[in-house]
């Protein structure tokens, strides 16, 4: 075949970008497990059915067929198609599996999704997320939802060890939205939420033209709508929300409704004022479009990198997981693993400290012994020292190229006729007498690191 | 919608199976990285073209639409489908990023892969694989055939650890069986392969009446061709082929070709006595199918359940990657991780400790002090403990059985009233006064474990 060329949209990593994502994967999994969070794996696909439930995403789904399927048959209800979250097939293992699970139950999900979607910086057609979501069988308890944003900040904080900037948790109540949206004379609420949604990319006079052109808002309708946006910052934001629905004329049930969601979203700053201290602010812009969600919402950005949009989002979606007549009430969120990594690479903030696991390579100093290197580096990996054989016998400075072409910081020479062997730290050039059943590397040297560029 | 049902071809875990799972892979890896392969994970499709360059496994693919592309657009260059394997992507990817790659290259990659077979036991349409490879620049030295169902055989029998029975390699070489079936006068080698390989399944008559049927092969080349595939053991087997060749008139320029490919498979064999004794033999009705494979190719067994199929293969490929001016040799195996732990499984031969990674439950007295709780938990994962918080203020025989439910092996109560906090060992009972500044639970206890059922 000819070279081949990228797909666009289908990002690959080189083994020392993919060992940054392993140390990532494994910083975030460690901290979703210290919670309490259990694993699981999905399939990769749901019946088509399921993943249409939602009107806006069907353009992006990637539907299967058997290649030789009869040509032109339609779409049926046994079509497939590849999952574009992890939150619609975890709603549907969850009333699944039920039977065998115990409520409430806290699961992370770390797994590639699909969208059909135009490729743009940080935005893939095949891309990881790492999720979590805690789900109760017919209630879950408020506090989850001042847990799990808290948890994945915890996480995304962690990811300041391999170079992550600092990150931003943004927070909103749909409950706050949602009253407040009636409670001004505007009952098409999700229409609302979608153009404010876009408030980011069209700005303030763009959100006020849709409002007035597809709901027939008043000035007075869209000027409470971007005073409300406009709201952002600690538990104080949650009194000032108090007095623009009070000035707003918001009144009766829906002021209500409002205080309902103004206290749960109150608890959440001022929790998390104490677990992660000037990282978790209120903003009232935060909508997340049309999707499930029905409590608390979350968006998160880099510092210093808001262009690249959310890296980790989420809410509680009170009606996503019901068979009729069971209900699973959920909340989660989800880290935008491709995103986060394709910023780390793009922007250079983190480095590899090699590309192999390797921290040994033993030399081969003519075919006929290769089988006393291998002998050294049994020793060596029964004590979990990562090694390498030499791929031929070849004089010592091309050994030693081969190992610094790939970041091995340690070169073995088994020592011929009776000799000790001698270990090199091909950095500095030291070589000391060693024995493979007792020497080991210093633990920083042990396995690859990935740390901040700047230390690298 | 109504409770959904599992999709056949589609296997998904509960949780305890899922920590048995996620162990397993821990330890392949694990045993990869000692041996100095990379990790490298490629996406989940490839253009239609390069699935469909080996005709056989056309019918299985799975080919990707978007839902709304125009009705009835035929297959066309662009066409996107799922990988069927990992190694046909992964020679693209050595293509594709050659010039950021040092050759030898040794990467392993863990990720499922996609077949749209009819289900079978142990065979799945959905199924991950563990696979690795060494792929040269031009050449790629014969010992890398020797080292690469070690590194296999190494990851199996580490699997014993949690319950995986003994395997099995059987290994033959293609140029042992190309130059025997060519030197006996049978000359469409690909099709003598093809026949050898159903003789598990229609046995040695049925493989006979092929070969005559279709390759109109005498009574006396189908003799030497069973009696070839019926020789299988330990270096001693050389021998033997050797004098079955001699017997069956293996004369001239194959008698050569054979001579090469019996000292790859000596040396094999010799290698194997040393580093995995009683675990590789030699297998000459091995074939592979109509696979890529030109040299060593390799079959694996797990004791006892012999019936379940190949649980590892793989071989030498010398042509699969190449663009026309440059090519890369390679080497692989592919553990088949579905396959093995459906089997441990549906045969209960595997057992985690518990369902979640959380070691300790910290109760809740009333919602009141739940911020005292979250303290505790804060203290406890900041020294690597997995913890959860109870979900709800309840007595404390309540909260035991929580614990109890999930096999979480302690509770912690936290004090009242300036009383020192408690830790109680659900299990055995006991209960101590404890700091979480200082405590730890046993070794044993703080993560959850794979262990063989019957220790469970």
């Amino acid at each position: 075949m000819p070279r081949p060329t990228p797909l666009s949209g289908f990002p690959e990593w080189l083994p020392a970008q993919r060992i940054i994502e392993q140390r990532a994967v494994e910083i975030i999994t460690r901290t979703f497990e210290l919670h309490g969070y259990a694993s699981v794996n999905t399939r990769a696909v749901e019946p088509l059915r399921e993943l249409l439930r939602k009107g806006e995403t069907s353009k992006e789904v990637y539907v299967l067929q058997r290649l030789h399927a009869e040509p032109g048959a339609a779409a049926g209800d046994d079509d497939l198609g590849l999952h574009f979250d992890l939150t619609v097939p975890f709603a549907r293992y969850v009333l699944e599996h039920a039977g065998h699970l115990t409520f409430p139950f806290k699961r992370y999900q770390v797994q590639p999704v699909w969208r059909g979607e135009r490729p743009q910086d940080g935005r893939f057609r095949e891309f990881w997320q790492a999720d979590i979501d805690v789900v109760g069988d017919g209630e879950l308890a408020d506090h989850f939802e001042v847990d799990v944003p808290l948890v994945a900040a915890e996480a995304l904080t962690a990811l300041q060890e391999i170079g992550l900037p600092p990150v931003r948790v943004m927070v909103n109540d749909r409950r706050v939205a949602d009253a407040f949206y009636r409670g001004i004379g505007l009952a098409d609420v999700d229409a609302v939420l979608q153009a404010v949604d876009k408030l980011a990319k069209i700005g303030a006079d763009g959100v006020g033209n849709l409002l007035r052109s597809e709901l027939g808002a008043s000035d007075a309708q869209i000027d409470a709508t971007l005073a409300l946006a406009a709201l952002s910052g600690g538990p104080e934001v949650v009194e000032q929300v108090r007095e623009l629905a009070a000035s707003s004329g918001v009144t009766g049930a829906e002021a209500v409704d409002l205080e309902a969601g103004l206290t749960q979203l109150q608890n959440l700053l001022v929790r998390a004022q104490t677990r992660a201290p000037g990282v978790v602010v209120a903003d009232l812009s935060i909508a997340r479009g049309l999707d499930y969600y029905t409590g608390a919402v979350y968006e998160t950005v880099l510092v210093g990198h808001e262009k690249l949009g959310s890296i980790c989002s989420g809410g509680r979606y009170d009606s996503l997981a019901t068979d009729g007549s069971r209900t699973f009430p959920g909340v989660g969120i989800s880290i935008g693993l491709s995103r986060v990594l394709s910023r780390l690479f793009s922007a250079n903030l983190a480095t590899a400290t090699r590309s192999v696991p390797t921290a040994v390579l033993v030399a081969v100093t003519q075919e006929e012994s290769r089988g006393e290197s291998d002998a050294v580096a049994t020793r060596l990996r029964a004590r979990g020292i990562p090694c390498d054989v030499a791929p031929a016998a070849a004089k010592f400075g091309k050994q030693i190229r081969y190992a610094d072409r790939r970041g091995i910081p340690f070169v073995w020479f088994p020592g011929a006729d009776g000799a000790a062997d001698a270990v090199k730290d091909i950095r500095t050039g030291d070589q000391v007498d060693a024995d493979a059943t007792t020497w080991s590397p210093p633990p920083a040297d042990l396995w690859p690191r990935a740390v901040p560029t700047a230390e690298g």
